[in-house]
């Protein structure tokens, strides 16, 4: 197949946990968009589309190479414009940004912290090595001290939602009665913590929780072909 | 005039600080529409318009009487579709409501405990004590007590403002290229603080303050019609 999406993978080359990737897989199964998914760990990412990747997701389609989750997904409403709209128009593109930037700021660290052992179990034994070394010297700690400071991000994850859970009385996603790249962006964060750590952050009559069940929901249930961890 | 914006007002009726209503002088600012202002002050409110409104602003224009800034906005929108949007399309209009789900949950309440004695002694007699009693018996406190939190909301304000720090390295506004709606929900907080308390709370070289000021200087500088307290 002409299309393919390199996706980060762990020793179980089945189970994608990267949120990033994520937010690729969302964003094709949006578009309708048939591919093969190409697995690769974290230490062969250099050796991929020559070599000039230094993170996945990676979009291969025909001639043109992607990198970068937010760039595919614009890639995508550029090159497929009669499929369904990822952004609903230039103003959606713009204030898709800011979710971006506050899922990264307020959401992933956090993500990190709770998950990061067993992120680090679930890698092959090249990995392991490559992301011990990297993270450790990236948080400045063990990833032992990081997964003990994780312990105590857990209680206060909800509220870091709370954003999301109010603006769920006004509508059911983020992209008004449909979901838009902007949704993918959050779910990717939370589909990563669920495919990795597993922990349960949110009450099952949390507003937050539905949304998420109907993200995964969504696409034939693409959000659940891994099952939690 | 045809077109009214009532407008929440202390004891000196120039003074405007209500970030709901900033929201909607800047949007009709944006659409490049004339009208005027009727200052009103909190007991006034259930006597204007025949009585229904429990909030300002509210826009006439001509026939229609409009509640709610984020509304009055949609109004704006589909009655002067050639003026400049303020939502550039659907996903917009969407994505707009996170952004006043995060603008209310993350900044509004921090501001209230910072400004609520400013704000309490800008007000005219009559509204002095209503806004006492009824901001007492929401928050559970005295006005008092709430601002002696406020001191320490002060020093964690920044922080709170990360997401949109973080945008900011990609483009100038919420927007995009240019200003839309939801950076003058963004920037109707910010208007609230710096027009009732007027504290500083974000260093000189913070990107966040070149946004803000940027906000100002827009629409022939409207924003700075009120200097900082």
């Amino acid at each position: 197949m002409i299309r393919k999406l390199y996706a980060l993978s762990g020793a179980d080359m089945t189970r994608q946990f990267s949120p990033h990737v994520w937010k690729s897989v969302m964003s094709l199964a949006h578009k309708g968009l048939e591919y093969e998914t190409v697995p690769v760990c974290f230490t062969e990412i250099p050796t991929i589309e020559g070599g000039n990747a230094a993170t996945v997701p990676l979009l291969r389609d025909g001639e043109r190479v992607v990198q970068d989750s937010f760039d595919i997904a614009l890639y995508l409403e550029e090159a497929y414009p009669d499929r369904p709209s990822l952004f609903g128009g230039e103003g959606g593109k713009a204030m898709a940004r800011f979710i971006e930037a506050w899922s990264q700021s307020t959401l992933h660290m956090a993500i990190t912290r709770i998950a990061i052992l067993d992120i680090h179990n679930l890698l092959g034994p090249a990995d392991r090595e490559y992301f011990r070394r990297s993270r450790e010297a990236r948080l400045g700690a063990s990833l032992e001290e990081i997964a003990a400071a994780g312990m105590a991000e857990i209680e206060g994850f909800a509220k870091k939602l709370q954003p999301l859970r109010s603006m769920l009385k006004k509508q059911p996603f983020i992209g008004g009665k449909g979901p838009l790249f902007a949704d993918y962006i959050v779910f990717g964060a939370l589909q990563w913590l669920r495919t990795t750590a597993g922990t349960k952050v949110l009450e099952n009559d949390d507003p937050v929780a539905d949304w998420f069940s109907r993200c995964l929901d969504l696409h034939g249930g693409v959000g659940h072909r891994v099952t939690a961890a």
